[in-house]
């Protein structure tokens, strides 16, 4: 049994300590956060839970095995830092810190003390972004010739970032799991509006070494709201809408060949192929309940997270690239 | 009574022989293809037109007033220059030239010889684009914040293009037409697929002097076929979705104003503003239609065309620098 | 402040008691449910709700002023009269009762007691059936010449009543509240499949005095959940799509218009008038938090429910009628 | 070569002309149209046909073998009983006759005659109405429970039928093809509407000896166009949706077992399965060729239509039961 604190009930904090709280790995036994009615209302809404206020006293508390963190980015990496080298397990939500600088200090710490570093992007444990794994993996798409994503909407999720860093981050953690390379450079371009000083929509392009390319399209200030992936591959082309309530993936039996033509100077022999469309049926659960099933899996298996502290890193590389 | 000839009855060719066959103001008098069965095809659609198989002969024909272009971009320029050199008014195919210096060749030819020189970007003629240029200019949509376009479909319709010159052409134009202003920066990102020489995908985006930033994301090798530009502007936001069939614009009440939250440090006051959605009737007519009809007005009242040499060649421009 | 009983904790029973729990209006009291688990998750969720097995006990527990009933239909009845026999202000889910006798009866017990009667058809409370009343009242759409409703999807929902009664009823509310008059002629076709000895798809229609004409499609078995009415007005007409996040009213301004042709023996002459179409803003809250307050504003100062017993009565008719 | 008169050149005579003249079977030979200037419109579309004004007069024509009938519905009999009787084969529009009498008249003169009569019901030759009975036949779908239809829009497209006779005869067609059985019973309501003297929208429902139930809800003041029917069997469903371009028909894998659970009253036991979506790719091609072709063919090899005289007559049995 591991006893759980979670430092943070505002926003996401809510939704980790309900699911620790249901999983019956963990114990979940301590919740943190500097004001008070938040402290209330995770107590009233869970029997026996214990809260303080400072987060020192749960990272330093004895009866505390690991800490999930759910915060402001800025504040990450001295939370995470304070609880590894006490000795406890971390879930940090994501982006892991405001520096790879600072992601790489927490790797090493957790290495050291032979702790586990997970980093919360949820998205990866979503059944659609497990699907177009399997899609890739089994070969399903043929080569991956690029990753197109749009993600917008009206409004500012996070406050103490830009919009790369709010919504970007989602994608460059889809592409750091479903392809087994890394971007080897990068093109962005934002813009800042109005009166305020952090980029509101930025475009980012991501290259690969081989045939890859990735594009990223966020926007704060969308009419609406936009959560749309075109993953192409030679073989078949998949759509990946994340608003969509249960086609959330259509993969398309649809590809191109090209051949020289030569008996025409202005043509070349393009064959397109177009075939069926197939939405597969995806199981349905929280994608939570399994980034905090695995976080304990790690710890009681000794096992490393799929998201863990390096990969955090690549992420925070890339959005130090594009910011 | 202006008397017209046609070069080129391919894919576009047709059509524009129907609309100045259908304008009052016109005599369609000859097309001209090197292809006979076109030339033959064109005359059973079109009792009494008379063909040729050869450019020049219709160029210098004494009893053709103007002169409509509609063959491979690389003879836009030679068949213009010949045809403006002899005396001709001239309609050509967007875009208008390979190159920014050809294109000033034929604006200069075009003044010299007081000939009236337009190119098709049949865009800038739609009621939806018409629409949008109208909220514009009437402060419906406040500041123009982004122009932020997806062109994308699976087929390459145009084969002595890239997809840049084929597709991203249309929203320079519509562009163009809709800002006062001109970019003053680009960046691109193409990439080559497969054996293919020519750029299948590309990412451009384009900056202006003012806080408008417009990006444009065509690609040939998508699974579905989507045309689709948000247009914010700090007072409304517009959806323009040109696959729609009748409802092609959608106007948001949307906007965000900011404000410095001076109690908090991790949050700016944002005040986002959401009300009604409205869908503004179009007119429905074919925008070549009055293609035509203000070509043949431009020649009979001696007037500049809006989508006049000098807009084809800022188009040039543009392509060039993106490519 | 009234003092608030809940009988029944199943599905709709928790927002019932988290809906009084936050209204100012209201001390939350007591829950009742059969179940000891559910008793105790109610009393987790609610700190300091008091829980008891049996309703007979909360129904005459003198500290109760109001009771609100969420139990299958069959249990409707008893308890209700029960309650309004206890002097207790009764809110009971939808349908009122299994029969129109049994309605009767309802209102005139409350009638004699001076207890409110109130039935909890949610759907006339929410922001969508508002505006479009007020759309119908101030005459934007003219005359309603009909309302034709698809509510279809698969898996039942109510396990002790048919389609009619779990789907129809909900469109039976929103017709009582739009429309002044009342059907006066039922026309209705059900069919049962499988080894179900329940209707699973119906189709009702309904006719009235005037020109209007009402029809509903219920279906348990369809492929995809479908949620959507036409409403017709010779003035304006309305699609309300209650799955579209933020667009669930679409009003078009489209018409017809009919003119006899005396040139033309086929012919009448028929103009269609299609203008912009319109999707008004709707205020974001939950339709129960009305439906708490307005029942707690009856008793307060002893007014009669917008649907009361009497609207109840009428709808269970109209349910015995197309059964 | 089977030598082929058209009568009638207003809205869809031509389509049957240009499909005659593309089929290498046929020799478009003549067409007839009170309408001088249409006369004049086809001749110029197609070189070389011959027109006249008089309808008797193509149909006794000595060089013509085969008639086209598209025309109002009420002069279809007396031109299709004079063609037969002439001894021609016969092609008539949709829906045969006005009546079921006139119907059994002209199979009994076709036969007589032995003479091809065929109704031009062209839905049933499209490849989505094909695939869907492919489905059906080799037991994908498994026992039809409904066909669910809606097929409405703004506007009247015939005008002299009602709203039954103009759109829901597509339906009953699509109907007869899909299933091996015919209704035993009809139930039709509709609505007149302002100063119109026919139905301008109406719900009808048709029930089968077997499980199957149908309706069909048709509509000509509708605020959108809908063409779109559910078609529900016990192993999978269908939705198909004639306005997408290329996603007509979606084959859902969902359905429905019922087992008796004997522990719970109020409860059966329902097995919801929910699995994978499928979209065949479905072949591109203009259905009327297909109708034309197969007239031809039925004349040449002396074959029984799919839509012949006794089809034709089938559905105007029911056209006349539900109007």
């Amino acid at each position: 049994m591991i006893r759980v604190g979670v430092i943070g009930y505002g926003y996401w904090g809510p939704n980790l300590v309900r699911n620790f709280a249901a999983d019956p790995q963990a114990d979940m036994a301590l919740v943190c956060d500097p004001q008070e009615d938040r402290c209330l209302t995770a107590q009233e809404a869970h029997e026996g839970l214990k809260s303080c206020r400072d987060a020192v006293q749960l990272i330093h508390d004895p009866n505390i095995d690991a800490v999930a963190i759910a915060t402001p980015v800025s504040t990450h990496f001295p939370l995470a830092k304070a609880a590894l080298e006490a000795g406890k397990h971390v879930l940090v939500e994501k982006p892991i810190t405001q520096t790879a600088a600072e992601a790489q200090q927490l790797i090493e710490i957790a290495e050291r003390n032979r702790c586990v570093l997970m980093v919360d992007h949820t998205y990866v444990y979503t059944a659609a972004v497990r699907k177009i794994k399997q899609l890739i993996d089994d070969g399903t798409l043929g080569d991956v010739l690029y990753y197109d994503s749009v993600r917008v909407n009206l409004g500012i999720f996070q406050h103490d970032v830009d919009v790369i860093w709010d919504l970007a981050v989602h994608d460059l953690a889809i592409l750091d799991y479903l392809l087994d390379q890394k971007p080897v450079a990068v093109s962005a371009c934002g813009k800042k509006h109005a009166d305020n000083n952090t980029e509101s929509l930025a475009f980012c392009t991501f290259f690969f070494d081989s045939d890859t390319i990735a594009h990223i399209n966020v926007n704060w200030l969308a009419p609406v709201k936009i959560r749309r992936a075109l993953i192409g591959g030679n073989r078949k082309m998949i759509i990946f809408d994340d608003l969509e309530p249960s086609e959330k993936i259509r993969v398309y039996d649809k590809g191109v060949t090209y051949t020289e033509d030569p008996g025409q100077i202005y043509r070349r022999r393009v064959d397109y192929r177009i075939g069926d469309m197939h939405v597969p049926f995806l199981d349905r659960y929280e994608a939570l309940q399994q980034v905090v099933h695995h976080f304990l899996d790690c710890i009681i298996h000794d096992k490393q997270p799929q998201t863990d502290g390096h990969m955090g890193l690549r992420i925070v590389h890339l959005l130090e690239a594009a910011s």
